[in-house]
């Protein structure tokens, strides 16, 4: 017989061979999004069709199922020191969920997907609803047959069908358990939001739209993405309709933006955020790659370490101390003469918006209330897809007072759906939570934090971050990483604390 | 018993597939030579390892040796009009040269020659041969190992290890064959390029290293590109050490080149060259891909559209009729003032040089046959890796006169051998043969090509190559197609006259 050893040998080497492949698409699927010829759209679906049907495959073998099974049930190794436990638990936790999926389904859905986000894009320019809708019609319906497949929320059938897409992008999960913190969250979130916009001190945020030629943004957001620790030696950045960050394997890590010439925060913030997601990936271990535990823990913790970034570091008063000087020479026109304070109070204006990836760090997480409910209903059947744009402006009439007048600030904002992302969005604003939750400790456990970004010093929090959460890789499930590194279970608490203790003396309340 | 057909679709569906895979590999190295950072190269390498392994069994499994053996020997179905015929010449061509080579070898070379190309680009950059010397010779040992597993030329022993690489991009060429015609066309070649050695009047070639900004270099070819009838909805053009074109399949074809804002024809005519190989490309029968007989015919044949509109359209007098104004108006300090005809014969300047791809036409098919003594000897075992610059530098010197200073103006200046592409080089002077003689053949099927192009008239010639040559892919092989489009064997006479033609005027002989 074999030993145990040699099966986890087999186990862990059948495993790269899947994400190696696995990984291919993740390149295909970049290159849709900045560099895909349009008339390369269809071949470009057959080619994802095929990869997805052979990664299905050899993750769905039978083989492999013995292996885990007989790894489960025999003697550990001497010495075995967990990862062993945590590398079999998410084996069994894909092998499982992947099992259910008929491959035809897989092929369908990555093929349906792949032209769906082609048409996407076209769809947002023209800001034309009707031509997404037969696409929205089509994924909608698949994913609802893999929630069924899947057998709803914790597999047997109990929970909503919706937890088992919830689950994919952020292992245990429940919509229920969501459904509360948020709840909790918006309920400290609306007084806040409904006082700043009371507020009388408002800050001049017309400075940001002036005019930010291309290239120098381009420079400058490279360079801070440089500073905060990101390896463009392993790494790129580029152009897409939707900004991303795809870790395609040891020393391969691409970002995207999307520049608006008379908008500053965009590309800027966008790229710190991109930026904090591949400070992730760029901090797992080279060595466990392609190995169950090799990738992030979730993708909740995944969004926690952009927005980190993005707004925790990058949207503070200290990380302009340092980089407000730079900014004022590269963009001397629309700077020169704009004080930091008018500028840091720009960046971190509160008001309600239309536009999730641009919105501030306060209403954000409305936006993603938002999401959650239409994803919710659109997959248990509640919504038809026809009637997103309805449902969709009335919930931002209600929730933010402010009604879409187009559809490409509106539902077709993002390109999740298109994606066949459901599922995804809650992730965004657990994210925050656990942003806030894991900054709040690396303050006391890294001394003075502010002090060092005003330093231009990022090499603490990134090193803490780096041996705290990345390089654990999925060694434990989200919500036990957290409470692991913060003695606490997640919280909205630390995320409110931080929104109040900042944006209440900018707003004089 | 199966029909002949239903035998035929399963031949058909399992070749599209590895196709497909293939075209994943195709898209893998165009992002390796364009956009992969540099620490991802390890990564790549494993990436493209797996995927050759996969495709190599796609394409070596029994059942599809089965499946060519039935149909060779079954009942031809009715109506079937040579295309089921081309389509198992081609296959039991792969198939019997494919089962010949372990599937390990096939990995092996794919990831050392995925690695030894980024080590060559940097080797390039520091002229430092020493750098890549092991890389070319793991790549030669592994290229002499692949030659012996086809079993040498015809695969049965007879003729030189060599000829097995050449067939695999020249399908039924021998380097006996070969060597013969190249030897006629030198014996042409020698005395003219004396003679314009020797010739009074010289083109005033320093106005083409005048400042040429690279945006409008990049416009310009593009421009030209589009109007010679390359597709940009279905392509496009990005930057790369070496320039190459890549067709991914339908829809998606992919033309590099590099800029130099001193030396103006590398990125034009290079643009112009690559965008012949992305026509035929764009030429190919889509429904035709994935099939035997769905790529191009050869590389020759393929060489043969990038030279013919590289020089044969793109360096005539009358391609400059038309586009001459528009140099003129893009570039306008650097060609404001310079007569047309000025132009013209800068452009083309002859004189011995070390850069092969900016060789003129008279001199570069001597490039060529240097290249092919030392591959030659490289397989046979005569010539060692680490003695190639001082080979290559003696042969630049008896062959044109000229000694280069540096390695990366030597013996590294080519991707070819990193990439493990021994047997390629003799198919660039071949298609400059076949560029003669399908052009020759044009000239009296369409009409007076040269009033075409003064009026930016280029349908006339690409609609007689699509139909001729483009759209027929592989269904015959290289010397039979060019023998049916122009009644004649392969010859070196219609490129002697062309340079006779072009050039004696040129330069006052």
């Amino acid at each position: 017989m074999a030993s145990t050893q040699a099966l986890y040998e087999e186990l862990l080497d059948s495993w790269r061979k899947a994400v190696l492949l696995g990984s291919v698409q993740n390149q295909l699927g970049w290159d849709e999004q900045t560099y895909l010829p349009p008339g390369g759209a269809a071949h470009r679906a057959d080619q994802m069709s095929l990869l997805a049907g052979i990664v299905h495959q050899q993750l769905t073998t039978p083989r492999l199922g013995e292996l885990i099974s007989a790894l489960e049930t025999a003697d550990k190794p001497p010495g075995s020191n967990g990862l062993l436990d945590a590398n079999l638990r998410e084996a069994r936790r894909r092998y499982d969920r992947l099992t259910k999926l008929p491959t035809r389904l897989v092929e369908e859905l990555t093929r349906v997907t792949s032209l769906a986000q082609q048409n996407w894009v076209e769809a947002r320019k023209k800001s034309n609803f009707e031509m997404f809708r037969p696409w929205l019609e089509k994924i909608v319906a698949l994913k609802r047959e893999e929630a069924a497949a899947l057998g709803g929320g914790d597999g047997v059938g109990n929970g909503a069908p919706y937890d088992a897409l919830l689950d994919d992008y952020e292992p245990g999960a429940k919509s229920t358990d969501v459904a509360k913190i948020f709840a909790s969250l918006r309920a400290a979130l609306v007084p806040l939001v409904r006082a700043i916009a009371g507020a009388t001190k408002r800050p001049d945020v017309s400075i940001l739209t002036r005019y930010y030629p291309k290239a120098a943004q381009a420079e400058f957001a490279k360079a801070a993405a440089a500073a905060i620790g990101f390896s463009f030696q392993d790494g790129r950045l580029d152009e897409s309709p939707h900004p991303f960050c795809s870790g395609m394997g040891p020393g391969d890590c691409r970002l995207t933006t999307r520049y608006d010439e008379h908008h500053f925060p965009g590309a800027f913030f966008g790229v710190l955020h991109e930026a904090g997601h591949g400070l992730y990936e760029q901090g797992l271990d080279p060595k466990a790659f392609g190995t169950p535990v090799g990738e992030a823990a979730s993708l909740g913790i995944h969004e926690s370490q952009s927005r980190m970034w993005e707004n925790f570091v990058g949207r503070s008063q200290a990380f302009w101390k340092h980089f407000y000087s730079q900014a004022q020479t590269r963009f001397s026109e629309a700077l020169g003469s704009v004080p930091r304070e008018a500028f840091y109070a720009a960046v971190n204006d509160v008001h309600p918006s239309f536009i999730r990836v641009e919105a501030d760090e306060v209403t954000y997480n409305l936006h993603i209330m938002i999401r959650f409910e239409l994803e919710q209903q659109l997959i248990e059947g509640q919504l038809k897809p026809a009637d997103v744009p309805a449902a969709w402006n009335e919930q931002y009439t209600q929730s933010l007072g402010i009604t879409p007048a187009k559809d490409a600030e509106g539902c077709l904002q993002d390109i999740h759906w298109s994606g066949g992302m459901l599922g995804y969005f809650p992730t965004y604003a657990l994210g925050n939570m656990y942003a806030a939750q894991l900054f709040q400790t690396a303050r006391k456990a890294v001394g003075d934090l502010d002090a060092q970004f005003a330093k231009g010093d990022f090499v603490p929090l990134r090193t803490w971050l780096k041996d705290n959460v990345h390089q654990l890789g999925r060694q434990f499930p989200p919500g036990k990483l957290v409470e692991r590194i913060t003695g606490q279970p997640l919280s909205h608490e630390p995320l409110v604390a931080h929104l109040k203790a900042k944006f209440e003396p900018l707003y004089g309340l």
